[in-house]
């Protein structure tokens, strides 16, 4: 294939900006970009390889000729237009939570279950940045040792609710420090100097939808219908990148030793765990990077073979745009 | 007694300031009141009932005529001091580490052990702030179902490391809004837009020092040898109340609303537990309020009868200063 015709749906938004800048970077050769973002940004332009892109509204045979779309638009979005960019022959990634627990969806972290991508009916669903962030940080212990179950708190930083969210945790602070009123309008409270045990919505199980994601779609891509992730997820002042404390279970003994050297040898993961010389992953760090931090690394003596982890990875890269790149550079590298 | 001859050891810190401010509207009939800092608050006035009270530092019989001595001026000042301090028949109430876990030193949350206070020779320990916010939150459910177990993860202010820790968020948070450099005093690395997996120094078991407290603390105040906590303490960059996400697995079956219910039904916490109209609760709400707030409660998959909750508490209040004044009004009152 002499390149690809590459569209991004939501190119305006936080994952859709952060997905354009790191093409730039890609393995893979792009043809022709074409940016699809709501009427608002009619008429803006994005730089791409040293050209200007016109962000264009969608409109029926908008993905005429496009051999990959990259949807990070919302759910409401994806279920409207997806179909129609399959019909037009494109290959979709999805970014939303709308197909992800379809049965006939591939939901895909590359390092895990890239092969499932391989059988897809023209979506890949990319799963939610907490998921992601999470597993990668456990995977090699949960190949190597299996995990039963995991009590899991989220740390999660604004950008996961997209690029208004980081603007208002800015004005919010620029706000606060002069002692004016602040305006609450992603989120429903203040997140300045604050944390918001909610991220989504109400779901199943008293649970908020982000809660459920991280059960249900950890099941999904290990393919595992028997581990329990029970998870509270908090929405912290910090710009752009995850943080999660988990406390697993494991299927058989290990020592720590060997978890830490596991970590070590994952080319994805970056292993920081000095807690005396103050060495564990911090969000400031990990943000603009592609490697999943992991520290804190000891066992817990709730569980009979316990093991308490720190794990932080930057969410709009890979725990979105990146993911959704390297599923593409999979496909056609 | 007519009123009482008060001192605060540590007058001029984050604690010391919230104990003397709330003596104010305490039952405890206060005759004197005696500031101690260190020598680089001599000088300072702090004031105290209309009066403006001059600071001073200790000195051999600096305890003399002292009915009850407040100290929280960290633990090497409470080792050196302490001991004078009974020697001239005060009744020390301890906010330091320095005694907590001595056998015969009573650790006390007036609302689970008060009886055990009353069984003091000359030294009572104030417990640790996350530790007091926890087990207020879980303790009427501890009482009628029992805890096995738990998985905790924090979320604590900066108020934690003291009035420099809060200095230095403010300034770091000035500073990082004009894209200026920030300076890391208190803290190891820079806490503005960030979180830190390390409360405290490292301990037992791959632990923080903070971690160690909730796990052993924990278990001398409720009697309870068996209930093991496992936890991660966090840094957060929020001024003064700590969160808590917390997953028990409680000892028998039981039913939300009836969970529910205890929460509403004891007087010193807060039930707020309506995740569709976004009441949650949250460390800017609980700034300076007595009562500890509890919410998020559903049933946790991971245990056989697991619950989890989100419990937050004003740390330099209820966490510190509110619990010693409890102590002493249930003393003396």
């Amino acid at each position: 294939m002499s390149g690809l015709n590459i569209a991004v749906v939501g190119a305006t938004g936080a994952v859709g900006r952060e997905f354009i800048a790191i093409l730039q970077k890609s393995k893979l050769e792009v043809k022709k970009l074409t940016l699809f973002a709501s009427s608002a940004s009619e008429g803006k332009e994005i730089a791409f390889l040293g050209e200007k892109i016109k962000v264009q509204p969608l409109r029926i045979g908008a993905f005429k000729g496009i051999d990959l779309a990259f949807f990070t638009a919302g759910s409401q979005i994806s279920k409207e237009w997806a179909s129609a960019a399959i019909a037009e022959n494109a290959l979709v990634i999805d970014n939303s939570s709308a197909f992800r627990m379809d049965k006939d969806i591939p939901l895909v972290v590359p390092e895990i279950n890239i092969e499932t991508a391989k059988k897809h009916k023209g979506i890949i669903a990319n799963p939610n940045c907490s998921t992601i962030i999470f597993l990668l940080g456990i995977y090699p212990i949960y190949k190597k040792y299996g995990v039963e179950r995991g009590a899991v708190a989220t740390y999660q930083a604004v950008s996961g609710a997209g690029a208004r969210a980081i603007e208002e945790l800015k004005q919010q602070l620029a706000l606060t420090m002069v002692k004016r009123k602040i305006k609450t309008e992603v989120f429903p409270h203040q997140i300045a100097h604050n944390v918001l045990a909610k991220c989504g919505e109400p779901a199943e199980r008293g649970n908020t939808t982000e809660e459920e994601k991280l059960r249900n779609e950890t099941r999904k891509i290990l393919a595992d219908e028997n581990i329990v992730i029970s998870s509270t997820c908090v929405r912290v002042p910090v710009f752009r990148a995850h943080s999660i404390a988990a406390t697993l279970e494991l299927s058989r003994e290990f020592n720590i030793d060997d978890i830490r050297k596991l970590i070590e040898d994952t080319p994805f993961l970056t292993l920081e765990d000095k807690l005396k010389s103050d060495v564990y992953p911090m969000p400031i760090n990990y943000s603009n990077k592609t490697d999943v931090g992991v520290g804190r690394i000891r066992k817990a003596e709730i569980f009979e073979n316990g093991l308490s982890l720190w794990i932080v990875g930057d969410q709009l890269l890979r725990g979105a745009a990146y993911n959704a790149l390297r599923i593409a550079e999979e496909l056609y590298g």
